[in-house]
């Protein structure tokens, strides 16, 4: 069976519609579906010269020719212009990727997120925390943790989007516990890693210095991975973050949990080369996403990267082959 | 004249000794000159099968054939197994640093430091926060900035070895100030880029996200670098530290200025492939370091990796080559 890919390229005054036009020229032996208003796409192929055909989405999983999307309509309430987002679109955005979800519940299938303006949405008056947070209540709730991946680096997030001075105390035994349930069971599932050795960074410099530079270390880290080794875990660590991305280092590993935002993507993107791709873990379905955002200062102009776009559904396409 | 290079390989328990003694059978233009015991270097230099000519340094700046170290003696009490530092060796590591300081201290000098080990010195009863800040003390004063470079990635940080939990409160508008005035300055001097432009990263993350992820950014950074713009600073940020590594955001600065370690260390020691140099900012004499530790574990084996003592050492002459 063909996978299907489901597209959200969300943001229509973003670079997300321009990028899935451009990703139609290639052609993909998977059933590619785009969730979005024909118009937008229509309009903004015509403005780009890219010569595109949507065809109605009927559910058969047809593989898609180049310059071919398989089409599901969602009306937008309102066309914008590039890098003008409006808040009447927010339900629109929403409705797209409720939709995606739905669809994604089928074996063999996942989402593709393109980049979203939270602020636009939050003006229509939605309280919208972000993407993932949505996507995971649209699937009935759960925690989610992002991975992101570039290449064979692949660098799982203890905590995600919070103030520095917030990270130390939202570091406890039963988050870090969840996380490394989530990372190793997906790992194994969906990038059918047998037994995946992770690489547990500390949440201080030199992780603590043996509690010279933090106790957190000691008094938290450290038995979770006492416990998680007892029970066949393949964990290492804690180690230092510095040292944790180097070459010889990440050969040993098979991902990389940091303890926040900024230990560990700061160098996933420097070695993404443009092509990392966020991978939601913990939910139902398997969802990939752009590692960018909206790019609102060059949307319409057709030289946003495509790169993040293209690993993110070649990697999708790779995940749904493995799932049952 | 040619360049004075000050080596102490440090803790002798170490993987130091072995280093600048392999380094040795590489012959170079610089008047190499290293200081510590004699016996020391010469047993190691048996063990490994090294040939080294121990040569009395007198003053004469002359240059270094292969297999030759100029000498300043330094006696060792008590000599160690690979592996097993004695604090009885704590004085004689602060002499070798003392001697290196007063003799770097002359133009077109500079002092090139291996690994010591914290614990042994401060277990012979003598309070030793950390290389860099013994030197500032044997300099007489000033708040070093520590800046590591890789290549052509250089990254300064804002503060250095600190609990996670203790970052926030640190970035202080006077802490930032002393920062982009001595990284300036120096990458003026000593690195001889005449206009620097300077990342500022951001210490949440996304830089705070307009205040949605923290308000040090509002509050802090940016006045911080609004000020110094005026004042005819080249300044770029504060940027999103996941996004400040990227190769194009990397093409159009000479440095980037972390807020903590574990921000700009981990891309710059992935990036470095193991030849990243340790450059001490802010003092009157110019030091370079290796950005590894003592390695007792292959100690005596030979194997340790040369690559960072190289690179401080080309570095070092490098700089000294600048300096008056």
């Amino acid at each position: 069976m063909n996978a299907l890919l489901l597209h959200t390229p969300g943001e229509p005054a973003g670079i997300g519609p321009e990028l899935i036009l451009r990703l139609a020229q290639q052609p993909i032996s998977a059933c590619r579906v785009v969730i979005a208003d024909g118009q937008l796409l229509r309009a903004t192929a015509r403005h780009l010269g890219l010569s595109i055909e949507l065809r109605p989405f009927e559910g058969d999983r047809q593989a898609t020719p180049a310059g071919v999307l398989w089409h599901l309509p969602q009306d937008l309430p309102t066309q914008v212009a590039f890098g003008q987002p409006s808040p009447d679109n927010a339900v629109y955005l929403l409705g797209c990727l409720r939709e995606a979800v739905a669809l994604a519940s089928q074996a063999h299938s996942a989402v593709i997120t393109g980049p979203l303006h939270k602020a636009s949405i939050n003006a229509a008056g939605i309280a919208f925390s972000g993407h993932t947070e949505f996507l995971a209540q649209c699937c009935g709730g759960g925690v989610p943790i992002m991975l992101l991946v570039a290449g064979n680096l692949r660098v799982a997030l203890a905590t995600t989007h919070l103030p520095l001075r917030q990270v130390p105390d939202a570091i406890t035994p039963s988050s870090l516990r969840h996380c490394l349930r989530v990372l190793t069971a997906e790992l194994r599932q969906r990038f059918r890693i047998t037994s995946p050795r992770i690489q547990v960074c500390g949440l201080n410099p030199h992780a603590g210095e043996s509690g010279h530079l933090g106790e957190e270390e000691a008094a938290i880290i450290e038995p979770v991975i006492r416990e998680f080794r007892a029970a066949g875990y393949q964990l290492i660590g804690p180690v230092p973050a510095d040292t944790a991305f180097t070459r010889e280092r990440l050969a040993h590993c098979d991902a990389v949990l940091a303890m926040y935002h900024d230990q560990g993507l700061p160098t996933l993107k420097h070695a993404g080369f443009g092509t990392a791709v966020n991978v939601t873990l913990g939910l139902p379905i398997i969802r990939t996403s752009v590692d960018h955002g909206t790019a609102f200062d060059i949307a319409g102009q057709g030289i946003a990267e495509l790169g993040s776009l293209q690993a993110a559904e070649q990697l999708a396409m790779e995940l749904a082959s493995h799932a049952a």
